[in-house]
């Protein structure tokens, strides 16, 4: 149990690191006042919309809250409240972090990339650092107060929670706000984008900062305290206290092999996208390495090391493999890319094909990792793996958040107009974060499927099922629902971006009628009240599949029983697995087909394959940016219901 | 066993009444040399196609059955070929009587729609009489020779066969013969649509024909059987002989009913598609009326009876539900229409979701049949409430045979200027074959749902699986990978579309230029070869997702074991009818929300809404009339494959 001490320590650890490095970015030069004007607007935006979520989050997490301390208990809802409260406060810092960096980066890279680069880096760390360690704090001192495991479970639910406004809040804001100025602005009106007269242009750069920094980050520690939760319980049965602090501990050394990690990020030979690469790999080495050394300090069966090991191995094939389908120079998008040469349809029904197929090799690999964790170690092994390709996840954080910060960069140094040599090198920045996010985006994607095997599997131990028979009909019938809800909320997800999208051409509309001057520049719009009401919408769609993830889980556990609900939880498993892979692929298959054709190929910009292309993107744009990401968050919340409720469900269900 | 007699004498009379309606048809008159010129036109490159099928069919089928008789045995074998010949005889003659019946409707229009009606009814209950009787003869005399279910599992399997090449290859044709007529005529050279001069053009004609037409029959008719096979195999664990003979005999009482309730088929009140509902209902009533007498005289538990009616109250009620998220009067083709203001990319996006959502109501009905169906007898229950929809599949078919029917005899009156009162009456008819669609695709999605289930039920009693146990990691795998195959299968379908459609735009650009005064008119455009492109592209993509689904279920079996196989079985039926709803549901919002702006909302024809919904139809034309359709075909062929090849799985899987 004394060991047990240096987990909150390295979170502490980290999150005095991140200070440091927001200190140490917040200390450079913020350029001219120009480029100061720009991020600034970016920043209030973006505060605005943050002030807006957590309001309507603080509103949600209290009634959620009663309803834990009334139905379960108080220490739960308490647990849950802490939660939301210390993942929001993570993601505010960090969203500070990056707004403070981009235009810092974009001044530096007047200096060079090696002068840049680090500054970028540094302020996507903040995020990564301070969300980790805030995370490992809770959870121990949770544990340490109380010893029980179901209050953990209120911790995750509140992460959880936080996770959805970001990601699917977040989501349905940014496509909005960029559905709203592009329609209006560009089509109706002609002109370009990001032109400070269209009202709400502000909303869209703020959309890249809400829906891709803050979210982003939620949804990998969203994962990342389930995985942990899920072990625990896991390894309790296996191996009693030791097995519930082997995660906690494992959590600990990720975070000291993240921080040291992170002086391998140095760039050599002008490659940025290889110094953040190297970055993962050494902390995935650095960290194999404790972890080796923990197992057997603790005495613990060695297998339970190679299950942490299968799960690192099998983020990076997956990651790679991943990559093949989305990039720029592949057969997927090129075919795509032809085919808008016929017209919008045809490249629509390719790269739906394209996103659905490329679900084949991550599934393959996440089935590889399942068969050899459990293999190793049965279930504890699937959850403990999952947490061993979470524990780096400070670092991966760090090198994700760094692409939407350079994208920023690369945005106000075109607007402040800083010239084609700053531009260059704020391309290759950019460049950069989408090397390093196939990799990010494996681990992501396999931590996730394996950190809700788990928590299906927790889910199994909490109930008392030990067969789950799926020639049971009530199994059947319960994997059926299941398999629908992925599929229906993202629907539903998607067509909250399309009415909210409505909300706003018609403001846009209405400040262009109603202002004198603004369309010949003379007059200045009102970006806040285009980002107000792209937030307001976002939050107001947000609510039904949120209620939807949690009620629907409740009711089938009470009127269909624990084991229709365990095939509840597992058919979400799978087909939300199959959506978010496809939704996501087929998203960047889209984007990048868009690119390749601007680049030049098949007509350029302005050509009809080019517009048929354009299509492809506004469809894609929701896949990616709202329902894919948000799907994996929804699966979490709904196991965490189950497990949480499964006191009241195993008492009061109409069916065993 | 003498009461088995019965069944092939049903189904002889099934067929003696298929022959007595073609020659009523034949002898209806067939209108003026203009119309017989254009039903001709159709009837040869419809026939060009068949044959073309048919060889590629009987290569595959040679090539499966040698394969089936070295690693089963000799008589499966035989069953396959008799299984593929059967159906394929019976589509053959049915697709003649169609392509009689259309010219004859269109001709027998003038003198009202009492006049027509008939003829276009009877003419599509050829197919289905034919269809059912050939299938019920075939099983019941292989059952009398052999007495051994895997025997009758081949010939299931050989109707397969025919289902995935009628199902898949007719829609890959039907669809490359849309696009090709349409990318070159109408969008290159602006030539209207169905002109003459497209050398593509009756390639297209024919597509309806062989999608619609030929396709249709072969996939009830392959549930149908499939279903049968099931439930004797499962009713033989549950009552012995008898519990083998109930699904037989209720096939026989099916077909009774559907005879007796095509005299219900009469128009009262300018309404036909009320006769096509009346005869359904009719025929469920008579049936459900004989079943009750035929479980009372056997002595079978009445909850059989029961199991039996859940099945039919579900189908009815699943296709009125369906119909609401289709239907051009109701919300969600309205909204699709309305968001085509926006542009194209909105409209896929919001038919998309409303494809999606529309699976909850039917998958809910499926549910409730499922518990239903079990809750009265077991696995046998939803194996017999299977049997129990699809017995009456001879009045569905033929109710479901008449929408593509008086479609074309729509085709033939426009095209040889009948003139407006005609055109009327033809109208009423086609809009009646909508209304008849609502319930029968009800019966299709209900019936084909609970048929697989009762395969997996099948094939867990042929391996010997009591309990597949969702919390081991071989059958979680299995799932995965299940899961995976219909939507992978559906993306190369789609994919196929593309390429082929390529091949037949290079061929009708050639012609356009390589024919001297084809454009002008003043010369014949090659419409064989068209066809032949088409067919020859669509028989070639046909094979991998063929292959696939056979190669893939053998390999999992074999290297995973018997559970996982199992595991993937269950898989793919959840996501299999989760696809199957959202691409045909999606597929038909499109097509209604662009009739909807044809009608003249929203700008009509010819506005940008207009040539947004277009779009939408396009990406919404593989969905629902070629990936849709096969998702069905090949779950049954993948269950098909498992169960025949289980005594290989069992004896050489590297895992048990």
């Amino acid at each position: 149990m004394e060991l047990l001490t240096i987990v909150p320590v390295a979170g502490l650890a980290s999150i005095i690191v991140a200070i440091y490095l927001y200190f140490y970015v917040k200390k450079q030069e913020s350029g001219s006042p120009k480029m100061r004007e720009i991020a600034d607007a970016i920043k209030i935006g973006a505060n605005a919309y943050l002030k807006r979520q957590y309001k309507t989050l603080a509103i949600f997490v209290g009634v959620m809250s009663i309803i834990l301390a009334i139905f379960l208990n108080i220490n739960v809802a308490l647990a849950y409240l802490l939660g939301s409260a210390s993942s929001a406060l993570a993601g505010f810092f960090g969203m500070a972090s990056a707004l403070k960096t981009n235009v810092r980066t974009a001044n530096a890279a007047k200096k060079g990339l090696n002068n840049a680069f680090p500054i970028a880096f540094y302020g996507g760390a903040v995020m990564g650092l301070s969300i980790v360690g805030l995370a490992l704090i809770g959870i121990s001192v949770l544990y340490y107060i109380y010893g029980d495991l179901n209050v953990i479970l209120g911790f995750s639910f509140g992460a959880s929670a936080l996770a959805l406004f970001a990601k699917a809040g977040g989501g349905i804001y940014t496509k909005t706000a960029d559905i709203g100025a592009d329609l209006v602005g560009k089509v109706e009106l002609g002109i370009p984008e990001d032109d400070p007269r269209n009202p709400a242009v502000i909303a869209d750069n703020v959309g890249d900062n809400v829906g891709d920094v803050a979210g982003m980050g939620s949804d990998l520690i969203d994962s990342y305290i389930a995985s942990i939760v899920a072990a625990m319980i896991l390894g309790t049965v296996a191996y009693g206290a030791t097995g519930a602090m082997l995660p906690l501990l494992l959590g600990a050394l990720g975070i000291i092999a993240s921080i040291v990690g992170m002086f391998f990020v140095k760039v050599k030979g002008n490659n940025p996208g290889a110094a953040l690469n190297r970055g993962t790999f050494s902390t995935c080495f650095i960290f194999a390495a404790l972890a080796l050394a923990l197992v057997y300090f603790l005495g613990i069966n060695l297998n339970v090391f190679y299950a942490t090991l299968a799960g690192l191995v099998a983020g990076i094939v997956i990651g790679i493999t991943t990559d093949f389908f989305t990039s720029i120079d592949r057969g997927p998008v090129k075919k795509t890319a032809e085919s808008a040469k016929t017209g919008a349809a045809i490249t629509i029904l390719s790269g739906f094909s394209y996103g659905i197929i490329s679900a084949v090799p991550p599934i393959i690999g996440i089935s590889v990792a399942t068969i050899v964790a459990w293999s190793f170690a049965g279930v504890f092994g699937i959850a403990i793996s999952a947490v061993g390709m979470l524990s780096v996840v400070g670092m991966i954080i760090s090198a994700d958040a760094y692409g939407p910060i350079v994208d920023n960069s690369r945005g106000i140094a075109e607007q402040a107009k800083l010239g084609k040599a700053v531009l260059d090198i704020t391309d290759k920045l950019d460049a950069a974060g989408n090397t390093a996010k196939a990799v990010t985006k494996g681990f992501a994607i396999g931590a996730a499927a394996l950190t809700v095997l788990a928590l299906f599997a927790a889910y199994a131990e909490i109930v008392d099922i030990k067969i789950l028979d799926l020639m049971n009909p009530y199994v059947i019938v319960g994997v059926f629902i299941g398999a629908m809800m992925p599929p229906v909320l993202s629907a539903l997800l998607i067509l909250s971006v399309g009415k909210n999208a409505f909300r706003m051409v018609e403001e846009v509309r209405r400040q262009f009628k109603e202002t004198k001057g603004l369309v010949q520049g003379k007059a200045k719009p009102d970006y806040a009240r285009c980002v107000d009401i792209a937030a307001k919408g976002a939050l107001k769609e947000l609510m039904l599949p949120s209620i939807l993830s949690i009620a629907v889980t409740i009711a089938v556990g009470l009127t269909l029983g624990k084991y229709a609900l365990g095939g509840y939880l597992g058919g979400s498993i799978f087909t939300g697995i199959i959506f978010a892979l496809f939704m996501a692929n087929a998203g960047g298959t889209w984007d990048n087909a868009k690119k390749y054709i601007e680049s030049g190929k098949f007509g350029g910009k302005g050509s009809e394959a080019h517009k048929a292309a354009v299509v492809g993107d506004t469809v894609g744009d929701p896949f990616k940016d709202t329902a894919g990401p948000s799907i994996n968050t929804l699966i979490t919340v709904m196991s965490l219901t189950a497990s949480m409720f499964a006191p009241l469900i195993v008492a009061y269900a109409l069916m065993v």
